[in-house]
């Protein structure tokens, strides 16, 4: 193969340049270099610190679009002054939908689950887009703040698919999707919904689903149950660093973000800006991602090479201060922490050899596959699940500041709507019903959501929707509306929850 | 003291009935029947099957709320049909704002943890009310279903200081807070800042933070070094189901959800229907949360007493079938699982008698204290923490269902706003911004935020709410306007965040 790879390289911020360099030492070493050039891009403490609020150049920007991969250090985002993490920008930029972690026992890595001799060997594949992530926020009134929390049907699909894409590559038998569907039964019903639906195309793998919660109990009890496990944004993001928790931390799993066009490879533990130059960083995180990136790239004998060489450096007790174990594999001695060079050099010294107490890595594995880029789009592309839907109007949810009493508005409310196709149906406080009905000990904040629906009589879409905004603009002659939500049937099905107690 | 208590008893579903069975046949041998009279309600699955989605009677709520104390078993909320939570109602319609959950090793129930010798004691107070459980959903396009986070201030400082009370009463010398603030910059934020803020009248304890996913591999790797976390409802229900893991599982540990004047003790383990009737269910999470409900109720002699007969049996090694272990406590013979009546009796025939391998529990403990019930509210109470603020609006965010292109839809909204004070400053695609800047890469969904602000050189407040209406209206014209959000200062800062990349 000629050098026809390029591969986009920020070193990071803190540790990020020792680890980086360490891990491009080692890849020389193992021929990497001679498949692919690394071009270093400008990301990171030095572009934030320059005022870029990104925190990356367009020059930057321009780079990682071309190569297609980018191979990153950890980052630091700079806290307050309401910029956004740079590690969910470039996911969210470039649309690395999948975030793909797998997670192993390693040989020379003391836990609690490894002295019990429960071996880890599983992937958590996590929505990289949505959810509460896209940070759309709104104070709505003095004491009530809004995160949306966004769940679309391509966005899932993108990710299950990937899911089970990698599942089949692996010849994984059954995976799961984890959720909370039983409390937000749209959202994340749909997230559901879409795991079902994509699995249709993937009749061999069997589909199983699991509430978060006893997930994570599970996790901690068993965790040898799950082989993969795929989930919306936040749910994942807790899921797999529980799961690099069974395994030691963050310093030994690997993670990728997988897109239909750019992939980013990144270790995501943090700068620890505390022992930044100092040479005594942990490298593994970071070689395990760039292995994964190795294999993305079809590079698959460099990176069984390297992966048998730490394999085989970290079961003969060589480590770094972070390990902090009290003793070796196979009753080995406990030798002092090693530095980064150090703990690199001896990996390169095993160039060749292979682990004894764990199985060796092939050369050419189940899960081989060779990605291969799609042409540029040549603008924003709309990926769209359903279409062609008939869609009804049938009332509106308007949401106040307001520091009345339930009765007191339903009062006003009735009022309003008097000579408009709408009634009053619920009103409801942080989602709990407190008119018609309700209980006295509900207490209620100065935010309430009002709902107007269709007067008996009245058939779905009827009206269209600008008698709702008819109805808003009345309200707002004496209420603050803080916002507001069309109320639709959707092929026949509503399109809207019911209030808690309702 | 004469029997001037009244409790709520609701049995449950599934294994309920037989495990408040054993609960009450413990309590009458301890003397409790002697303080307290129980009622039962009508709650769970036989009022959801007269078609009651509530799943609960009238009179239920009556008596509860005659009460203030509600003692049940597990109940299910039948799947499908779009009803909420039954647990979840009843949190939220009786403002039982604190999830409290109490986790210890018990002798006995062997777990990887206990056996690498890593103690568990350690409380999570969890957010009963908001976040994404007031279940406000909308579906606000053909491929997008929102889910509104809610997060308010004076709900946080109801969590944060029965937090920080309880920490007290416990003398424990510090708190955490877990969260996504760095993420959910505005809504956890909002929940971060409350803890800070309330935490400054209880100047002995110390605060801390943790990110609620490096909390998680933290409490996987080293759990002691936590007594007390504080999260919002979402992160809570995950950490705390994790956290039950560390000690056995749900079948381990006690609930309380705390109110100002309804408060619920409950086992959170589920009903278990493929053991119910057999007489095999292990009713120790019951017990436990039985116990809160004592302590809560000033009966701390016959808490301690069942408490210790508990610990007795449990480290004698008598167990039921969900235990699972594979060697006695200290050497001690297994047994084989006795039923729940025969575990019962254990424990009924341990009362007066002290555990040995653990501390035994002292009759009068440094957390003891009584609940003294405030008079009943004569309405909906309004709870404020911000009041008096100055707002300005500045603008407003309008979301639109349509499946144009980022350019095109500019193109329409630029031409919209011409005659009014607004500009459009971005349009952004779940989260992300697409216009006036964006990447080719990121995948547009058919459901936009365009947001308007007020155009250079209009003074903030300058134009109220209806100019913002009046833009609606007249983008209604040719878009369906799925939601909208009023733009705000308060007191002069940003009521919401910027878009990803802006």
């Amino acid at each position: 193969m000629s050098r026809s790879l390029t591969i986009a390289l920020a070193p990071g911020d803190g540790i990020g340049p020792e680890i980086m360099a360490a891990t491009m030492d080692l890849f020389k070493a193992a021929g990497v270099h001679n498949q692919a050039d690394f071009v270093t891009v400008e990301m990171g403490g030095a572009e934030f610190a320059k005022g870029n609020s990104r925190g990356m150049s367009d020059a930057c920007i321009r780079t990682v679009e071309s190569c297609g991969i980018l191979f990153k250090g950890p980052m630091e985002t700079p806290k307050g002054g309401g910029g956004k993490s740079i590690n969910v920008t470039a996911r969210k930029l470039w649309n690395a939908y999948a975030n793909y972690r797998v997670f192993k026992t390693l040989p020379g890595v003391e836990t609690v689950y490894s002295k019990a001799g429960i071996n880890i060997d599983m992937a958590i594949v996590r929505e990289n887009i949505e959810d509460t992530y896209g940070g759309v926020e709104h104070r709505l009134s003095s004491d009530m703040v809004q995160c949306k929390r966004l769940i679309s049907a391509p966005g899932s699909d993108q990710v299950h698919r990937f899911a089970y894409q990698t599942a089949r590559k692996l010849g994984l038998k059954k995976i799961h999707c984890g959720h909370k569907a039983n409390i937000m039964k749209m959202s994340d019903g749909l997230f559901l919904d879409r795991f079902k639906a994509v699995g249709k195309d993937f009749q061999e793998i069997e589909q199983a689903d699991v509430i978060v919660d006893a997930l994570c109990m599970n996790l901690v009890l068993k965790p040898q149950q799950y082989k993969m496990v795929v989930l919306p944004n936040l749910q994942g993001d807790i899921v797999s660093d529980l799961v690099a928790g069974l395994v030691g931390g963050l310093g030994f799993a690997p993670s990728a973000n997988i897109g239909n066009h750019i992939s980013i490879f990144e270790a995501v533990h943090g700068t620890a800006p505390d022992i930044a130059g100092r040479g005594i960083a942990n490298p593994t995180s970071l070689v395990l991602s760039g292995l994964m990136m190795l294999r993305h790239l079809c590079l698959f004998k460099e990176a069984a090479t390297i992966e048998n060489a730490l394999l085989a450096t970290l079961e003969s007790g060589i480590h770094t201060g972070d390990f902090g174990y009290t003793s070796g594999t196979n009753g080995a001695k406990v030798t002092p922490p090693v530095g980064t060079k150090e703990f690199t050099k001896a990996i390169i010294d095993n160039l060749g050899n292979t682990p004894k107490t764990v199985t060796p890595i092939p050369d050419a594995q189940a899960g081989d596959h060779c990605f291969i880029r799609p042409p540029a789009p040549t603008g924003q592309q709309v990926i769209r699940t359903f279409k062609n839907l008939q869609t009804q109007v049938v009332g509106c949810d308007i949401y106040l500041d307001t520091a009345l009493s339930p009765i007191s508005l339903a009062e006003e409310m009735n009022r309003v709507c008097q000579d408009t196709p709408f009634k009053l149906t619920i009103i409801s406080n942080r989602g709990t019903q407190v008119w018609p009905t309700g209980s006295v000990y509900t207490e209620c904040v100065d935010y309430y959501r009002v709902r107007f629906e269709l007067r008996d009589g009245i058939a779905p879409g009827t009206f269209g929707q600008s008698r709702c905004v008819a109805l808003m603009d009345k309200i707002a002659e004496s209420f603050t509306v803080c916002s507001y939500e069309l109320l639709r049937l959707f092929d026949g099905v509503k399109g809207y929850s019911m209030a808690q107690g309702q």
